[in-house]
Formats: C-alpha cells, sequence, structure tokens
C-alpha cells in the first residue's frame, strides 16, 4: 500500500544510479525499464514480477500500489524522473520488471510464427511485435545479430504490447528442427508468387531480411516457397515494419470468418 | 566542375552556420536540407535547384559535379560535415536544396490522394510518403497541425522518394470543393466495411487521423464512407504507418492487371 512509499528527491540517489544504469543493453541482463501507465499496466497483466515503480503523481502511485505487491514504491520528484527515464519528456511512470525469459520449444505450438533476419532498428521492432499482436501472430524469432527486443525505444513501439507476443532468438540448427513441422516462407522482393497467392494450411515460419541486406542465404536455402508484395514498378522497396504489417494483415484475412470477406 | 571547389575547414564558416540554421524549421521558408547520396540523387532527378553541396569525399564530389551545374561545391572536413548534418554519423554528401512547391489544383486531376489529419511523427510521414510511392498514390494531403514535411528525419525516413509524391496542406473549404470529383473515404477502427470490400472506381481521397485522436469530427462529416482494417479482438489499434500502408496496399491490388490475381 501507499504507506511503503518512501520519496527520493536526489539524482544521486543509489537507486536512481541503478535504474539509470538500465539505460544501457550490457546492464539489461535480468531487469528492464517499463515507461508509461500502458506498458507498466501490460507488464501488470501478463504477472511479471515488479522491483521498482517511480511515480511524481501520488495518485497515480496509490491507484498502482495495490497491484504492486512486492514492489519497492517511490514517490519521485521531477528531476528523479527525467533521469530514470528513456524520453525527453518523463512519463507519468516508471517500472523496473524482470525480463521476461520464453523457452523455443513453446514454439512449436504456434501456428502462425514471424522470423526477422538481422533487424537493427528498435521501432521498426516495436511496430513489428504491435502489428503481430493484432494480426494474431503466436510468437516471433530474431536471427543474426538483432536490436534488443526489451529496448526502451522497443518498448515503446509497440505501445502496450511488448509481452503479449514471446520474442526468442534462434539458430540455424533449431530452424532445421522446426523445418520439421513448420512451412519456411521467405519474403523477398522478386518472387513470382504474390502474397495475395497465400494460402498455407500448416504451420509456418514467415521469414524478413534487414532493410539493408534483405534475407541472409542461409535463411533463403531453409525456405520452401518465396512471396512478394505488388507493388509500383520502380520503387526499390517498402520500409521492413511496413512489409511485415502487409503480409501479417494478408495472412490474417485467411483466418476471418466468410461473412467477413465480402 | 571541380576545380570550383571551395574548401570548408571551419565550423565558424559563415555558410556552415546558414546551412545549420536550416535544422530549424523556421528557417526551412525557402531551403531545406538533402542528405545522403540517394536523397541528393533523387532531388536532382526531380530537377530541383541546389544551391549547395558539401562532402569530405573529392571522388564522390566530382561523380556529383557535372550534374550540380548551379550549386557552390564544398570539400568539407569531417568537422563540418558533422555539424551541418542532422544525424549522429555524417551522411556522405549534404545538400542545400531549393524546397519544391505543390500546388493544391494539380492534385484535381490525381485519382487516388491519401489525406493525414493532424500527423505529427516525422518518421510516420516519411514513411507513408515512400508507401504512397510504392503503390502509385497521386498525392498526399496534409490537414490541421502537422509534422513538417520538409524535416530532415521526414526526408530520411521516406528513403529517397520524398520528391516523388506531392504533398500539401488543406483546409476544410477546399476539401468541400475535392467532394465533387472525388469520394472522401474515412478510416475508422469500428466501421461495418471491411477494407477488404474496397470497391470504390471514381477518384477518391483517403483519410487518416492522426495515432493520439484518430479523425476529427469535421474530416468525419465530410465522408461518403468509412473503412476498418480486420483484426484481433481486444487489440487497440495499429501504427499510423501500419495502417496505412495495408490500406493503400489493398487499394493499390484492385489497379492490378489478372493475371496477377491468383
Amino acid at each position: 500500500m501507499i504507506d511503503k512509499t518512501t520519496e527520493i528527491t536526489s539524482v544521486q540517489n543509489n537507486i536512481v544510479k541503478e535504474v539509470t544504469k538500465l539505460h544501457q543493453k550490457k546492464y539489461r541482463e535480468d531487469f528492464i525499464i517499463v515507461e508509461g501507465e500502458k506498458s507498466v499496466s501490460e507488464a501488470l497483466e501478463a504477472g511479471l514480477n515488479i522491483k521498482y515503480a517511480f511515480s511524481s503523481n501520488k495518485t497515480l502511485l496509490e491507484k498502482f500500489s495495490a497491484k504492486l505487491n512486492n514492489a519497492e514504491v517511490y514517490l519521485a520528484n521531477e528531476k528523479v524522473m527525467e533521469k530514470i527515464s528513456t524520453t525527453e519528456s518523463a512519463p507519468n511512470i516508471l517500472a523496473v520488471v524482470k525480463k521476461p525469459e520464453y523457452d523455443i520449444s513453446m514454439f512449436k505450438n504456434f501456428k502462425k510464427i514471424v522470423l526477422l533476419d538481422g533487424i537493427k532498428d528498435a521501432g521498426n521492432l516495436g511496430t513489428i511485435i504491435r502489428t503481430a499482436a493484432a494480426f494474431d501472430i503466436g510468437g516471433i524469432m530474431l536471427f543474426g545479430e538483432c536490436t534488443d527486443e526489451f529496448s526502451p525505444k522497443t518498448i515503446r513501439s509497440a505501445a502496450g504490447n511488448i509481452f503479449k507476443v514471446p520474442v526468442v532468438h534462434c539458430t540455424a540448427e533449431q530452424l532445421k528442427e522446426f523445418k520439421k513441422s513448420h512451412k519456411m516462407i521467405a519474403t523477398v522482393v522478386n518472387s513470382k508468387n504474390s502474397i495475395q497467392d497465400f494460402n498455407v494450411k500448416s504451420p509456418y515460419i514467415v521469414m524478413f531480411g534487414s532493410e539493408a541486406c534483405g534475407l541472409c542465404n542461409e535463411l533463403l536455402s531453409l525456405a520452401d516457397t518465396s512471396l512478394t508484395i505488388p507493388m509500383k514498378e520502380g520503387v526499390e522497396s517498402l520500409n521492413l515494419a511496413i512489409s511485415t504489417g502487409i503480409v501479417l494483415y494478408e495472412i490474417f484475412k485467411h483466418q476471418l470468418p466468410k461473412s467477413f470477406i465480402a
């Protein structure tokens, strides 16, 4: 309850220093920063363990405090909020949350999986997680060197959906195992198959390359089939998050009841 | 030619100061900054007047110099490039370009127009311009208070397509005129019409609201019809650029030759 609340007024406070460290990926081994009411609520709904919660708004802290049973709750002033937050204008609430850990074995049960090869842009990754939640994707696999799925920018771009879609890292060896149960679909710019023709009935993994390089040869050689988004001639490509959005939408349509399709 | 080239080594140089001012919107009345080989090439292709060009790479400057007839060309050191650029790592070439001016009357001839109401995110606007180029949209109208369509971030996100799609600002009065020739379509979250049913034959304007507020009442009251993107229940919304991407893709499909559709 709110009587547990301690005030923090100095940016030199040790807990403030501990939280600020989490701005850097190398310190986010166990805990991550979650900013804003929407994302903190989502972390609670997902049953994640919250270590600290900070706000300069007492009413908001009280609203959350009943749910923040084991968390240390701090009433922080504006300066402290600015220091610990990763955005220009500090959020109304900031929590330090135990990083969720997903096992790739749970992906075996997912019918629809998205794979991202070497995605570098944190905003794109967050947007793709948000889109995956909207179109009922089981989970996301990251292959190769990717941006941190729990960076503050990714969490922000996921807009309250970061904990709704599990994200795991995978190797080529693991994918070879998945190939036994899942069809591997490569999205490329020059396939003869339009995504409109998409009609895969078995479980599948749909793979997207990085903006800079496309899909690597290792993944292309694993693909059972490939797909292209039709577009105007002479245009080079779409933004990666846009391509993913269009493909996931097109896939999602296939599971709609007929009455929804004109 | 390259013998016109002057070296700039000091960030105190007056031209450097003049260019750096263009980082702020209030100074971008007549000229804008265009960064990177791709976007500078695009400005040249679009026939835009280039005032200055800067690079620390002599070979690159020589490559461009033949096309930069009336421009003042400067060989700049790394420090100067960092000072005048708007990105963390300076681009290989930076140009100061006459801002293109589009008249809304040219939009009368466009069959497919996108309208964005109060768009605030520069990255989203650039991405939407890029997507509009891919899906053959005539032009983009901005309504209400919007982010600057020629900010460096918008130009960067458009990825070499910023000058391919004209962007104009419009008023409600002008839209009432357009309504005589163009069907007004509102994209909303709760329409009974799915975008899959899209089948408008006449010229049209498809309208998207801001992420925060959706379409304003003034625009909703102008709409002839509305459309929704089907998605999983319980998910609030998609990112604005993703929604736009999906709708423009769905619209584009209708102009494809039948052979492309399975």
